[in-house]
């Protein structure tokens, strides 16, 4: 269950923050507002003089996180046999599915059997593009092709992640949206939507550490999901799920019940594609990707997979297995990736609870994983922020991004991710984007202060 | 110019063979042919009795060839600065074109310039099935998706690559064949019609030393490919130069006018995608892969491409710049692949020559670079000849398989790949072929000799 903040002056985590004065904005008289305004003026100068050039916009792991995986380069070398266990050369071509040891440890990681998945290429991304584009050519394990339909829909859980909404965009498909909730999805338009309309293909899931929101679905609404009874025969549940052991805690995790099997136990055994990567378990240019799904699933996709390539990158299969050793070595280096991530995450929040705390004018996720934290701003003010940061040199996710069509029906969400910066950075990157979210807050209600004003003459 | 032998009983390049007595088959009467066979069946039995197990079905590369491409392996280690040229950290996210250090290499060796070409990941047959599949989604720079018509037809030249003609068989478009020659694909018919048929979008080439006959493209077959005047807008010539690089000899090789250039001096600069990989340079499971194009192209394929990844594996690009250093590095490896394959060319060559020279039951390419020779029986008899060779243990690629639907008309192309096998197994396999081939035509003749003789009593 993630952790929604910013509304109580209090942080459980940090539970010296609140001593101070605060006062809510919105009971701040116009005087109030107006000196603050100036106050928040002078401040925002100073930060536009520091000539700051600092990026948040996107989940890319730092340097340090980078180096964690440098030993990567040295467990093959040219004296290394590069004969995987069942004895091919992983230097030739072939191998459609991926070799037997990144099988095994990818089905570790991704919680699937080392049969029901593929290993592709360095981008799940591509895998769900390609999923989509081969519905769209040639169907779903013999449905009807979807560039022969009048009209094909799919469901985005909002926020969520650009990238994705961004392919159905790209296919014509009509990106429909439905709210996330701290359980997940708002399942009960998710049912109501699935099981009425037939021309509801698919829905895109980052089921785990949501991006940007940072929780995870719970039991309830994975069950849910395997028990979907869609209108379309063909209908498939895009499970990304991106950061399945990408924890920030060692023992306050988040667990999810695992699609493939639930859906299995529900009688739906073809309901879900599963997607995840090492992007950010090794190098994210350089990882491996993966597939699972049922074997009618699969069968399908190799179908067209065997036309596509005679077979993708064996030997950087090979490293990963041979640099990891088998899911608990990857387990030990995610938690290196957390001793770097967690005190970036916690500056974000800490900051945020000091100076936003209280104020109710926005309120931000407190993930236990993943890559993102996700803050809203008052309705109406999260384009404006993100100009003021970028015009005193901090570049955010646009506003409106983790919204189909980049459309952020409340212009109030922004995706905050911290792991890129260094942290003495993040943090003076975070105090500007608090700052410049009490600016627009402060104009807002001064403007709607204004505004009213004459109202009460009258 | 490809020299195609095995008629005139006398090979260039082996003169003492044909001093035996070489009687064509034709010219036999039905006892000697009936002697002969006896004694084919004998020695076909005694291979038999070998219990072989050898692959000449693939161009894979021989282990010896892998082992060249070691240091690979060695140039990227824990210590490495994985930074290009461009400051780009190469372990992380971006960059969708390539690093310019790797642009620059695969632009030397495609003949282009490093800002007309993408580099992809590791399978050329995966960029060239994406070409297809976002014109069949998206369409060609802003023409109607082929998906939305009734009727899309490619050229195959033929005999060719079996892979490339699976690729347009999977989107449901039509095959058409026109016949390769020695210096290329039929010009009169390809020029007929591409300029009357507005359904034909495209042609599948391998211009040098061909898949599999081995020859490449004359200088006026090229010019006359740049000069098309496609009755469809949206036409493309598809140019997989695989084996650009790959010459047996170091000076008697083949050249072929670089198609984007004269493609743009013809004034159709739009005209052509460009393909070629690494594969048989570096390894064929890792090695990179690119497209090459006009600006118009690459724009139009960018926009695709940003949506279906986030970019391709960077490590391995600069892992094969830091290996080769340049161009001239990988020509000179490149020798050393001659160095392995030449051999084996010539003792197919040579054992073709010596038994079935003048016996006017076969021929076969004698190539200056390449994978393949292209080997033709009497007409039906390639089928017959295949399953000969698999019954005594040696794997062909299966007749028929170089040309679409895996139907050869006239039943007689077999594409021999000689790489992989190491050279005494070669010898044994090609002795197979070469005594598969003579007790298939030797009962054809038997068959004709006694089906015939009735009439004459009549």
């Amino acid at each position: 269950m993630p952790r929604t903040c910013g509304s109580m002056g209090r942080h459980a985590r940090f539970p010296w923050i609140g001593v101070r004065m605060i006062k809510p904005y919105a009971e701040m008289s116009v005087e109030e507002l107006e000196a603050l305004d100036k106050e928040l003026k002078v401040e925002y100068k100073k930060m536009q003089n520091r000539a700051l050039e600092l990026n948040m916009s996107r989940g890319k792991p730092c340097v340090e996180q980078l180096d964690l995986s440098m030993g990567m380069m040295d467990v093959l070398n040219g004296e290394s046999d590069l004969t995987c266990e069942d004895g091919t050369d992983c230097r030739n071509y072939g191998v459609l599915d991926g070799i037997p040891e990144a099988l095994e440890l990818l089905g570790d990681m991704m919680e699937v059997a080392y049969d029901h998945l593929i290993i592709y290429g360095n981008s799940s991304l591509n895998i769900m593009y390609d999923q989509v584009s081969r519905s769209f050519t040639h169907g779903v394990m013999g449905f009807e092709p979807w560039c022969r339909l009048d009209k094909v829909k799919f469901i985005c859980v909002v926020p969520g992640y650009d990238r994705h909404f961004k392919i159905t965009e790209y296919f014509g498909i009509e990106n429909i949206t439905v709210p996330m909730t701290p359980t997940g999805p708002d399942m009960d338009q998710v049912e109501e939507l699935v099981s009425s309309d037939p021309s509801i293909k698919g829905i895109w899931c980052v089921p785990k550490y949501s991006n940007p929101t940072g929780n995870s679905y719970s039991d309830e609404t994975v069950r849910r999901f395997a028990r979907l009874r869609p209108a379309a025969p063909d209908f498939r549940i895009y499970w990304d799920n991106a950061y399945t052991i990408h924890h920030l805690y060692d023992l306050d995790q988040d667990h999810l019940i695992e699609i493939l099997a639930e859906c299995k136990r529900a009688g739906n055994p073809d309901l879900a594609y599963k997607f995840a990567s090492t992007s950010k378990v090794s190098f994210p240019g350089s990882g491996i990707a993966a597939l699972a799904a049922s074997g009618n699933n699969l069968e399908d996709i190799r179908r067209q997979l065997q036309i596509q390539t005679i077979g993708h990158d064996k030997v950087n299969q090979l490293r990963h297995v041979r640099f990891f050793k088998g899911i608990h070595g990857m387990v030990e280096h995610m938690r290196k990736h957390a001793d770097i991530l967690r005190p970036k995450f916690e500056a974000v929040e800490q900051i945020c609870e000091e100076e936003l705390g209280g104020l109710g004018i926005a309120d931000w996720t407190s993930p236990k994983g993943g890559y993102f934290i996700s803050f809203n701003t008052l309705d109406g003010c999260a384009k404006d922020v993100v100009r003021r940061c970028a015009k005193a040199g901090v570049t955010l996710t646009p506003a409106g991004a983790t919204y189909p069509g980049g459309k952020d029906p409340h212009d109030s969400n922004i995706r905050i991710a911290p792991s890129f910066p260094p942290l003495e950075d993040l943090k003076t990157a975070t105090h500007l984007l608090c700052l410049s979210t009490k600016a627009a807050a402060c104009e807002k209600f001064l403007e709607e202060r204004r505004n009213a004003a004459p109202l009460e003459v009258q």
